[in-house]
């Protein structure tokens, strides 16, 4: 444990290695964090939600981070406002680094003789730390696109291998009743429990990604433009925004933004950064439909969870090989199912129920976990959520479609 | 069928009995339409999908009503847009009053002989006008109550009875394999089909509606106050807002602005203008859950279609009495089930398909209908659906909570 | 003075004789009001600020009205906010011509031995409806052009004679100390007084308004396009608004939504509906710029005040005669000079000080009255204010330059 | 001028010795730019307007710092939209030092051996960036009063001394015509020409500038919440964002948010970071006024250019001791006067006609320098100019009133 703790805890700083401290401040939307704020808010959950409940005679590092760095956890006290975050110069980055380094010194001396709550909450801290991890890249990435000059967050970032991925296929499932959510021993969060018996239909079930040349034909058939494609809300997105291509492609289309810089498009590569809607919409002019949360698990538990995740060094999608299902890494796959709680759901006690289940509401269940995702931190259960409209993550999709009924 | 046609028509003119010229034409938000809009668009439903389909050389009342009065749907062409609907001070009522008997003649007369598919959308029409006839009066209750004299949209609306309901209890209701969806002969509406299998666990429903009695206790108790009863979303509304009691409450809880003007609150009734936010909130405080659909359409229906729907007159909700367990009428009841469509749902064909497909994402599923909807118009599984922080229309609740697994 | 007032009031109505029901209620914009709330807002100044206060025992028509109708005199008290007027389907308009009926007996009652004092409050109140009359039409020619149909607000109103105007000259003014400002017996409002020395350069002044002929030229040359000829403030006006050209102009600039409809644009006319930007441009553009107010008034002192007001009948500008110098009538005159209090200027006492007085930021000075203004309500001294981005007022304007010091 | 150019660039740089790379980057408002922005803007100013022009074959450090350097001189090219300049994470403030450092050199040389334009663009050139010295604290200021420490500037600024300043009294003035603008031989901007004639009516002048004492009066006698005492557009404001006391005041009205962090409210300073509309609001509540642009200069034009300006190092207004008049330094003050052109006014040739001319509408004229002006950057003549609602300069105030005309 202290082991794991110390890797998890170093890896944040070595993910933001090629940061300047410029970089750390800024906050380009809402949504997005500095990069500043995210190694402080890790931070102070550990310190929050282990050493003030758990060492006796704890003193905060400093009183006004309870303000500063909770994020939405009200049971907890008042916190600074989300869209604040970038006005924030100080505490200076150096602060931030020394609040880590006090924070990580408390917390490995408790791990010495832990109990097993401690144990708990330092799996959970962790487990957190490894989202910011992942939201700290994606963040970083939004903010360098609104930079006109479209500079590299990692200008020596290697560029995944490209080839013509197989011909997309479709599994064919028989229904009937399976098991989904969390049923293990290892760390799961609340959101995917309990383990409970979901009843499904005959569906197919697309055998790799959507890719960006699979993208471009439905660009080119006029999919931004056709209403008919579209749910209400997504087309009042599309005409609001201005939207005619995912997030981070040229306005010609040859071009995409990724954390090593603008790079030409790989048509054989997973598309990524659209919203639900463009998923939905693709896979309506395809006469498909997206995957539910239950069939995709149901596929993805048959798969080992391994794939073009964080520790390739890629950071971006790649292009299937042969055999690939790509279940796991590259991009987070939109499901078409509203982020619920399962039948039977309770969230954790206290401040720390506030994680996951108040957000269960108008947003949807994403799956797989991306290229900017630890290896060590996913499962078939894993469930992350978005709202339709978001982008800046790593989204992508699968298609699915309903069965002929002769598996 | 011509006399049902008739029958519909009439009762929507009927309902404006109490109406004034000057009524007919404001829009108080962009989700509500002036009444004169709701009497063209009606119209328009049936003279775009019927006679300008089935009558060869039928020739547009006004060539201009295609713009002015199609609600929604991209592929019959473009519209005005919805927020604008108020700065329409002409066409003039009477010149839609016109309209609407031009179109009423050239139906009649195809009704006379019509073929299966013109009686098919003849039945949509009439469904569809039916649903108009409740947000014509939702409408003109949401108007009536932006002035500040609160006036009546009928003075002579009659009150309804009062009197203690019986204790809210709960009925069990055994986990296993149930069916919902329309199977049957009748109309029903695209999203409510195909029929299908559904799988539910142990559980329980209220016996009745919540009522604002207990509602004022929610409120005593600190429930607007609270940030750990609500969802992230609903909290940020409750702020953003500054809610703190259902939308036609008076400041001090003693009155309710009603159809027949303002009224003293009657705590026996059942609770009503509430979003889903604030159903869902209630629960949490209870130690409940909304019911899903599926525990709502099991339950609905063992009981028969009947209660305090519009023909009652009262246009409010009433105190249950021994015995009602108010499965339909009295208020739209919120269900804990995002709108999505059901495992194998096939949208109408053309553009009737945008009826209610492309509407399946970031709503709450409603059920049970309300006060204000007519008796022929509902089903057990009617489906009506409506964004989480709506709360003009007749919207309430039942409470569910997981069974104990003994039935 | 009883037949003065008799006659005012009736012309209020008068003008309204177009109109139907539905039209009275619609509040196209915020700075716009319903016609319906113009006529009892007029009435309602009558019986606040003359019944209210000289009549002992005088009972209000209703009690509502007092904050219905108050428009911003807030040491009167609470007022309906402005953006909201149209929400007000009640009071119908029937009650609302009740209510005039009711407080013209009680005046013209009063108005048989009238003090002092009552005969200076209804004078003003008088002023005060003509000028809403001016508003009540030129909010309603807003109101139609919002509609799809472009409706005629009167369909027999009679179009202007055309015929080529004079050439554009300018007339030389010597400059020295002059007076402006109000300086006679009869009527003026506050904001015009105290008469005082302006010290003037050696200018000279345009011999007619500018036409639309002119101001296509400028279209066709770019003027939109040219950052350099426009203020800050009007350039990022023209960016965000997207203006190409006046505000009733066709998109294909060949026609002009008048009060009579749409009519082909008369090359002829004074260009009108445009803002104090697009003058304060057009004139940089012709390396010209506005007369300040002074000038304007040095000038127009010296003219009689005839012209195109709404005695013609026309509602419309029209092209100049030999002869003509345009200073009354046609267009409201947007001057260079700000709106500010003359040295010395002093409000009335009490809750009429609010009249003009605060508004005196932020807003330019115009002058001359335009094609809907009653002759008998103008002055050379009087002074209208508009903030410099308003459009759906008569307002034009003439050119100015700089003396060459030889007059 | 070569130690002229040197040492005003080398002072910029030493406002800055107290900020850290985080400070440098944020951006608090639209209205406020970043440090870094403002180092890098006004060495644009050099480059783009001298070197680019007078230097053959001179290479760009940057060509994106054309396009991201540029604040409002549309001629000059295409710029980054000023409320993304805190997006800007990149370049480096190194990166940015270097391009000072480049362009010093470049200048540095060019001289050595100028021609007069170029030493009449580097004149404009270090009056320019003086301005950008005032913006830059005034701007830091700003961001650093939006984090929840209140963080100092300058720690070690030190506080000016205190004492109770001298009885306000008004200095009476005859009237009749003065003269105003620049007329000597030394550097002014374009809009204080040309020095012209206006005339006076006869008038009082207060002795000093209001203090936070008076200020505290106003506020306890209810000012801001007496509509009669505002503007209509002032009371919109103060309404809309809940303003209750001068910008940087604590919420109990005992502490004030300075450059050198939160201090004890000084009754007997200069009351400052307050708007027009407040400045007016109190001088009516005082009985008296504002006095116009030119009042002010014909007083100030009997003062020597000395006072409470950025060489004191107390950065903050101070109490008056007995004899100061505090025509310069301290605060801007507000005039009654709308920033416009002088009679005959004519912008500077090219992109630099867009320096002031076009900001000539919309904002009021502030006259006198603060305690963050250079003392040398200062004339009597000299103009600056907010709208009327900005608060975030050091912004004060003196009192006049119309006079008894026996001076
Ligand atoms: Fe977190
Ligand atoms: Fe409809
Ligand atoms: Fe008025
Ligand atoms: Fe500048």
């Amino acid at each position: 444990m202290p082991d794991q703790y110390r890797d998890v805890r170093t890896r944040t700083i070595t993910l933001c290695k090629s940061l300047e401290t410029e970089d750390y401040v800024v906050q380009s939307m809402p949504d997005a964090s500095p990069a500043k704020w995210h190694l402080a808010h890790t931070t102070w959950f550990f310190e929050r939600f282990i050493l003030q409940q758990y060492v006796s005679g704890y003193r905060a590092f400093d009183d006004s981070y309870d303000y500063l760095f909770n994020s939405y956890y009200y049971t907890a006290g008042q916190m600074h406002p989300r869209p604040q975050r970038g006005l924030l110069a100080r505490p200076l980055l150096r602060e931030i680094l020394n609040y880590r380094n006090h924070v990580d010194e408390h917390i490995q001396r408790l791990l010495e003789f832990p109990s097993d709550e401690v144990i708990q909450r330092a799996v959970l801290g962790l487990n957190h730390e490894q989202q910011h991890q992942e939201l700290l890249l994606t963040d970083i990435k939004h903010l360098f696109s609104r930079n006109p000059a479209l500079p590299a967050v990692d200008p020596e970032l290697p560029a995944p291998p490209s080839a013509r991925p197989p011909e997309l296929s479709f599994d064919a499932v028989e229904g009937g009743i399976c098991e989904i959510g969390h049923g293990g021993d290892g760390f799961c969060f609340d959101n995917e429990t309990p383990r409970h018996p979901e009843l499904l239909a005959d569906h197919e079930i697309g055998s790799r990604l959507v890719t960006n040349g699979e993208y471009l034909e439905f660009i080119a058939d006029g999919g931004y433009r056709e209403s008919e494609l579209w749910l209400s809300d997504g087309w009042a997105c599309v005409q609001r925004e201005g939207w005619d291509r995912p997030l981070y492609w040229s306005r010609d289309r040859d071009a995409e933004f990724t954390l090593g810089g603008s790079r030409p498009l790989d048509r054989h590569a997973p598309v990524t950064h659209l919203s639900y809607y463009e998923a939905d919409a693709f896979a309506r002019w395809r006469g498909c439909r997206l995957p539910t949360e239950a069939e995709w698990e149901l596929a993805a538990g048959q798969q080992s969870v391994q794939g073009n995740l964080a520790e390739t060094g890629w950071w971006h999608p790649a292009a299937a090989r042969a055999g690939d299902r790509q279940y796991f890494g590259d991009v987070w796959e939109w499901t078409s199912s509203p982020y619920a709680p399962y039948p039977g759901f309770k969230p954790l006690e206290g401040s720390l129920g506030e994680y996951n289940g108040k957000f269960m509401c108008n947003q949807m269940t994403v799956r797989g976990g991306s290229c900017v995702t630890a290896r060590d931190h996913l499962r078939p259960s894993y469930r992350s959520f978005f709202y339709p409209d978001a982008r800046w993550q790593f989204l992508g999709f699968r298609l699915a479609r309903d069965g002929s009924g002769a598996a």
